[in-house]
Protein backbone atom coordinates (compact mmCIF):
# COMPACT_ATOMS: atom_id res chain seq x y z
CA UNK A 1 0.00 0.00 0.00
CA UNK A 2 1.41 3.61 -0.92
CA UNK A 3 0.59 6.51 1.14
CA UNK A 4 0.08 9.68 -0.33
CA UNK A 5 0.09 13.40 1.34
CA UNK A 6 -1.96 15.77 -0.97
CA UNK A 7 -2.32 19.75 0.28
CA UNK A 8 -3.35 22.61 -2.03
CA UNK A 9 -0.80 25.28 -2.05
CA UNK A 10 2.22 25.91 -1.80
CA UNK A 11 5.69 24.17 -1.69
CA UNK A 12 6.61 23.64 2.41
CA UNK A 13 7.38 26.46 4.43
CA UNK A 14 10.74 26.46 5.57
CA UNK A 15 9.80 26.39 9.35
CA UNK A 16 8.22 22.84 8.91
CA UNK A 17 9.92 21.93 5.79
CA UNK A 18 12.92 19.56 7.81
CA UNK A 19 10.14 18.05 9.89
CA UNK A 20 8.32 16.97 7.27
CA UNK A 21 10.82 15.57 5.08
CA UNK A 22 11.98 13.53 8.21
CA UNK A 23 9.36 12.15 9.19
CA UNK A 24 8.33 11.65 5.33
CA UNK A 25 11.44 9.29 5.03
CA UNK A 26 10.66 7.37 8.21
CA UNK A 27 7.34 6.43 7.03
CA UNK A 28 8.97 5.19 3.68
CA UNK A 29 10.67 2.31 6.13
CA UNK A 30 6.88 1.00 6.49
CA UNK A 31 5.12 2.23 3.15
CA UNK A 32 6.09 3.82 -0.17
CA UNK A 33 5.14 7.49 1.27
CA UNK A 34 5.18 10.69 -0.45
CA UNK A 35 3.75 14.52 -0.85
CA UNK A 36 2.01 15.89 -3.96
CA UNK A 37 1.85 19.39 -3.81
CA UNK A 38 -1.32 20.92 -5.86
CA UNK A 39 -0.62 24.41 -7.18
CA UNK A 40 -3.57 27.17 -6.56
CA UNK A 41 -5.07 27.62 -10.02
CA UNK A 42 -3.17 30.54 -11.57
CA UNK A 43 -6.13 32.94 -11.47
CA UNK A 44 -7.20 32.25 -7.91
CA UNK A 45 -7.30 35.82 -6.77
CA UNK A 46 -9.73 36.84 -9.01
CA UNK A 47 -11.94 33.53 -8.11
CA UNK A 48 -14.91 33.79 -5.54
CA UNK A 49 -14.22 31.05 -2.32
CA UNK A 50 -16.64 28.75 -3.95
CA UNK A 51 -14.84 29.16 -7.51
CA UNK A 52 -11.91 28.69 -6.34
CA UNK A 53 -12.80 25.40 -4.36
CA UNK A 54 -14.45 24.14 -7.45
CA UNK A 55 -11.01 24.71 -9.68
CA UNK A 56 -9.27 23.25 -6.92
CA UNK A 57 -11.78 19.95 -7.25
CA UNK A 58 -11.25 19.75 -10.48
CA UNK A 59 -7.31 19.77 -9.76
CA UNK A 60 -7.61 16.95 -7.21
CA UNK A 61 -10.29 14.99 -9.29
CA UNK A 62 -7.49 14.83 -12.18
CA UNK A 63 -4.97 12.71 -10.23
CA UNK A 64 -7.79 10.65 -8.39
CA UNK A 65 -8.10 7.06 -8.95
CA UNK A 66 -11.34 5.96 -8.86
CA UNK A 67 -9.89 2.70 -6.26
CA UNK A 68 -7.94 5.39 -4.06
CA UNK A 69 -8.95 5.51 -0.36
CA UNK A 70 -9.03 9.20 -0.03
CA UNK A 71 -8.93 10.99 3.80
CA UNK A 72 -10.04 14.55 3.95
CA UNK A 73 -8.68 16.16 7.03
CA UNK A 74 -11.22 18.58 8.17
CA UNK A 75 -12.26 19.99 11.62
CA UNK A 76 -15.80 18.31 10.76
CA UNK A 77 -14.23 15.15 10.83
CA UNK A 78 -14.24 12.75 13.45
CA UNK A 79 -11.33 12.44 15.61
CA UNK A 80 -8.79 9.53 16.04
CA UNK A 81 -6.43 8.65 19.42
CA UNK A 82 -2.82 7.99 17.73
CA UNK A 83 -3.83 4.22 18.10
CA UNK A 84 -7.05 4.49 16.13
CA UNK A 85 -4.74 6.09 13.15
CA UNK A 86 -2.89 3.40 13.96
CA UNK A 87 -5.43 0.49 13.56
CA UNK A 88 -7.26 2.83 11.10
CA UNK A 89 -4.16 2.30 8.44
CA UNK A 90 -4.29 -1.48 9.64
CA UNK A 91 -7.45 -1.89 8.13
CA UNK A 92 -6.70 -0.02 5.24
CA UNK A 93 -3.73 -1.96 4.50
CA UNK A 94 -5.59 -5.13 5.13
CA UNK A 95 -8.76 -4.27 2.80
CA UNK A 96 -5.71 -4.31 0.05
CA UNK A 97 -6.03 -1.03 -1.34
CA UNK A 98 -3.11 0.54 -3.52
CA UNK A 99 -2.99 3.92 -2.42
CA UNK A 100 -4.40 6.02 0.81
CA UNK A 101 -4.54 9.33 0.48
CA UNK A 102 -4.29 12.25 2.61
CA UNK A 103 -5.49 15.01 1.77
CA UNK A 104 -5.22 18.80 3.32
CA UNK A 105 -7.86 21.00 1.55
CA UNK A 106 -7.38 24.83 0.61
CA UNK A 107 -7.63 27.94 2.49
CA UNK A 108 -11.43 27.27 2.20
CA UNK A 109 -11.69 23.84 2.49
CA UNK A 110 -12.84 21.50 -0.72
CA UNK A 111 -15.57 21.33 -2.46
CA UNK A 112 -18.71 19.62 -1.77
CA UNK A 113 -18.00 16.78 -4.22
CA UNK A 114 -14.27 16.05 -3.02
CA UNK A 115 -15.81 16.11 0.67
CA UNK A 116 -18.43 13.55 -0.56
CA UNK A 117 -16.07 11.28 -2.62
CA UNK A 118 -13.89 10.89 0.40
CA UNK A 119 -13.82 7.55 1.98
CA UNK A 120 -12.93 9.10 5.97
CA UNK A 121 -13.37 12.84 6.92
CA UNK A 122 -10.66 13.11 10.03
CA UNK A 123 -9.98 16.04 12.28
CA UNK A 124 -6.96 16.59 13.93
CA UNK A 125 -7.86 18.65 16.97
CA UNK A 126 -10.95 21.30 17.65
CA UNK A 127 -8.35 23.83 17.37
CA UNK A 128 -7.49 25.66 13.59
CA UNK A 129 -4.02 24.91 12.32
CA UNK A 130 -1.74 26.56 9.50
CA UNK A 131 -1.98 24.23 6.66
CA UNK A 132 1.67 24.23 6.54
CA UNK A 133 1.59 23.22 10.14
CA UNK A 134 -1.46 20.43 9.40
CA UNK A 135 1.22 18.91 7.11
CA UNK A 136 4.06 18.33 9.77
CA UNK A 137 1.36 17.30 12.04
CA UNK A 138 0.11 14.66 9.48
CA UNK A 139 3.40 13.40 8.46
CA UNK A 140 4.78 13.05 12.08
CA UNK A 141 1.23 11.18 12.98
CA UNK A 142 1.22 9.08 10.10
CA UNK A 143 5.05 8.02 11.34
CA UNK A 144 3.67 7.59 15.06
CA UNK A 145 1.30 5.52 13.54
CA UNK A 146 3.56 2.88 11.68
CA UNK A 147 5.39 3.14 14.86
CA UNK A 148 2.93 2.03 16.78
CA UNK A 149 1.79 -1.00 14.41
CA UNK A 150 5.25 -1.96 14.58
CA UNK A 151 5.45 -2.47 17.77
CA UNK A 152 8.17 0.30 18.07
CA UNK A 153 9.29 2.58 21.29
CA UNK A 154 8.53 6.15 19.76
CA UNK A 155 5.00 6.68 20.85
CA UNK A 156 4.39 5.64 25.07
CA UNK A 157 1.03 6.89 26.07
CA UNK B 1 -0.10 40.01 31.65
CA UNK B 2 3.35 38.30 31.10
CA UNK B 3 2.80 35.21 28.95
CA UNK B 4 5.63 32.02 29.58
CA UNK B 5 5.67 28.84 28.33
CA UNK B 6 7.62 26.19 30.60
CA UNK B 7 9.14 22.99 28.72
CA UNK B 8 10.52 20.14 30.83
CA UNK B 9 13.46 19.19 28.87
CA UNK B 10 16.16 19.79 25.95
CA UNK B 11 16.68 23.17 23.82
CA UNK B 12 14.11 23.54 20.77
CA UNK B 13 15.01 20.41 18.36
CA UNK B 14 16.08 22.10 14.88
CA UNK B 15 12.81 20.90 13.34
CA UNK B 16 10.80 23.19 15.54
CA UNK B 17 12.95 25.91 16.27
CA UNK B 18 12.54 28.43 13.25
CA UNK B 19 9.21 28.56 13.92
CA UNK B 20 8.78 28.83 17.74
CA UNK B 21 11.28 31.51 17.44
CA UNK B 22 8.96 33.14 14.75
CA UNK B 23 5.56 32.60 16.28
CA UNK B 24 6.93 33.81 19.94
CA UNK B 25 8.15 37.17 18.72
CA UNK B 26 4.51 38.24 17.16
CA UNK B 27 2.85 37.13 20.83
CA UNK B 28 5.55 39.56 21.87
CA UNK B 29 3.45 42.49 19.88
CA UNK B 30 0.80 41.80 22.46
CA UNK B 31 1.87 40.69 25.55
CA UNK B 32 5.46 39.95 26.68
CA UNK B 33 6.19 36.36 25.95
CA UNK B 34 9.14 34.16 26.54
CA UNK B 35 10.49 30.60 27.06
CA UNK B 36 11.44 28.98 29.58
CA UNK B 37 13.50 25.10 29.32
CA UNK B 38 13.73 23.11 32.50
CA UNK B 39 16.21 20.74 31.85
CA UNK B 40 15.40 17.56 33.02
CA UNK B 41 17.31 16.45 37.20
CA UNK B 42 21.38 15.23 35.44
CA UNK B 43 20.19 11.70 36.99
CA UNK B 44 17.20 10.97 35.37
CA UNK B 45 18.27 8.14 33.87
CA UNK B 46 18.41 6.78 37.14
CA UNK B 47 15.24 7.45 38.46
CA UNK B 48 11.75 5.68 38.51
CA UNK B 49 9.09 7.54 36.43
CA UNK B 50 7.52 8.27 39.27
CA UNK B 51 10.43 9.73 41.43
CA UNK B 52 11.39 11.80 37.70
CA UNK B 53 8.40 13.50 38.04
CA UNK B 54 8.44 14.45 41.47
CA UNK B 55 12.06 15.49 41.06
CA UNK B 56 10.64 17.43 37.77
CA UNK B 57 8.28 18.99 39.99
CA UNK B 58 10.36 20.11 42.42
CA UNK B 59 12.31 22.64 39.41
CA UNK B 60 8.55 23.85 38.66
CA UNK B 61 7.65 24.48 41.87
CA UNK B 62 10.91 26.19 42.62
CA UNK B 63 10.12 28.73 39.76
CA UNK B 64 6.27 29.12 40.38
CA UNK B 65 5.26 31.71 42.29
CA UNK B 66 1.54 31.94 44.36
CA UNK B 67 -0.19 34.39 41.70
CA UNK B 68 0.72 32.32 38.76
CA UNK B 69 -1.73 31.07 36.45
CA UNK B 70 -1.34 27.53 35.64
CA UNK B 71 -2.48 26.19 32.41
CA UNK B 72 -1.20 22.40 32.34
CA UNK B 73 -1.30 21.05 28.95
CA UNK B 74 -2.55 17.55 29.15
CA UNK B 75 -4.04 15.08 27.10
CA UNK B 76 -6.90 14.41 30.28
CA UNK B 77 -7.64 18.25 29.69
CA UNK B 78 -10.24 19.92 28.33
CA UNK B 79 -9.88 21.03 24.61
CA UNK B 80 -10.18 24.39 23.28
CA UNK B 81 -12.06 26.14 20.05
CA UNK B 82 -9.27 28.68 18.58
CA UNK B 83 -11.60 31.31 19.40
CA UNK B 84 -12.38 29.50 22.69
CA UNK B 85 -8.61 29.96 23.50
CA UNK B 86 -8.54 33.55 22.43
CA UNK B 87 -11.70 34.01 25.48
CA UNK B 88 -9.49 32.51 27.67
CA UNK B 89 -6.44 34.45 27.64
CA UNK B 90 -8.59 37.56 27.45
CA UNK B 91 -9.55 36.62 30.89
CA UNK B 92 -7.21 36.10 32.35
CA UNK B 93 -6.29 39.64 31.25
CA UNK B 94 -9.38 41.13 32.12
CA UNK B 95 -8.45 39.27 35.65
CA UNK B 96 -4.78 41.24 36.02
CA UNK B 97 -3.01 38.32 36.03
CA UNK B 98 0.57 39.12 36.23
CA UNK B 99 1.98 35.87 34.26
CA UNK B 100 -0.01 33.29 32.63
CA UNK B 101 2.37 30.19 32.38
CA UNK B 102 1.52 27.59 29.49
CA UNK B 103 3.41 24.24 31.32
CA UNK B 104 4.39 20.74 29.03
CA UNK B 105 5.86 18.55 31.59
CA UNK B 106 8.27 15.75 31.18
CA UNK B 107 8.75 12.40 29.04
CA UNK B 108 6.22 10.76 31.52
CA UNK B 109 3.58 14.10 31.90
CA UNK B 110 3.59 15.70 35.59
CA UNK B 111 3.36 15.28 38.99
CA UNK B 112 0.11 14.64 41.15
CA UNK B 113 1.28 18.00 42.72
CA UNK B 114 1.82 19.88 39.66
CA UNK B 115 -1.41 18.29 38.18
CA UNK B 116 -3.35 19.91 41.50
CA UNK B 117 -1.56 23.07 41.46
CA UNK B 118 -3.05 23.87 37.43
CA UNK B 119 -5.40 26.52 37.06
CA UNK B 120 -6.68 25.14 34.11
CA UNK B 121 -5.60 21.59 32.37
CA UNK B 122 -5.91 21.82 28.21
CA UNK B 123 -5.37 18.97 26.10
CA UNK B 124 -4.40 19.92 22.69
CA UNK B 125 -5.82 16.48 20.67
CA UNK B 126 -6.73 13.39 21.11
CA UNK B 127 -3.60 12.51 19.13
CA UNK B 128 -0.52 12.42 21.31
CA UNK B 129 2.38 14.82 19.89
CA UNK B 130 6.05 14.76 20.72
CA UNK B 131 6.92 17.50 23.36
CA UNK B 132 9.21 19.32 20.63
CA UNK B 133 5.80 19.88 18.25
CA UNK B 134 4.09 20.62 20.98
CA UNK B 135 5.91 23.41 22.11
CA UNK B 136 5.41 24.66 18.34
CA UNK B 137 1.57 24.02 17.92
CA UNK B 138 1.33 26.30 21.57
CA UNK B 139 3.19 28.90 20.38
CA UNK B 140 0.79 29.09 17.07
CA UNK B 141 -2.15 28.97 19.04
CA UNK B 142 -1.70 31.39 21.36
CA UNK B 143 0.02 33.89 18.45
CA UNK B 144 -3.76 32.80 16.67
CA UNK B 145 -5.56 33.45 19.76
CA UNK B 146 -4.11 37.22 19.61
CA UNK B 147 -4.69 38.11 16.23
CA UNK B 148 -8.17 36.79 17.23
CA UNK B 149 -8.41 39.22 20.24
CA UNK B 150 -7.34 42.07 17.90
CA UNK B 151 -9.68 40.94 15.17
CA UNK B 152 -6.68 40.45 12.70
CA UNK B 153 -6.16 38.38 9.39
CA UNK B 154 -4.60 35.95 10.43
CA UNK B 155 -7.65 33.61 11.49
CA UNK B 156 -10.22 32.88 9.50
CA UNK B 157 -12.96 30.07 10.45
Amino acid sequence: MKIQFWSVGKQHDAYVKDGIVDFTKRINKYFSAEWMLIAAPKNAASLTEKELKKAEAALINAQLQKDDYLILLDERGKSFTSPDLAQFIQQRANESHKRIIFLIGGAFGVDETIAKRADHVWSLSTLVFPHMLVRLILSEQVYRACSILRNEKYHHS
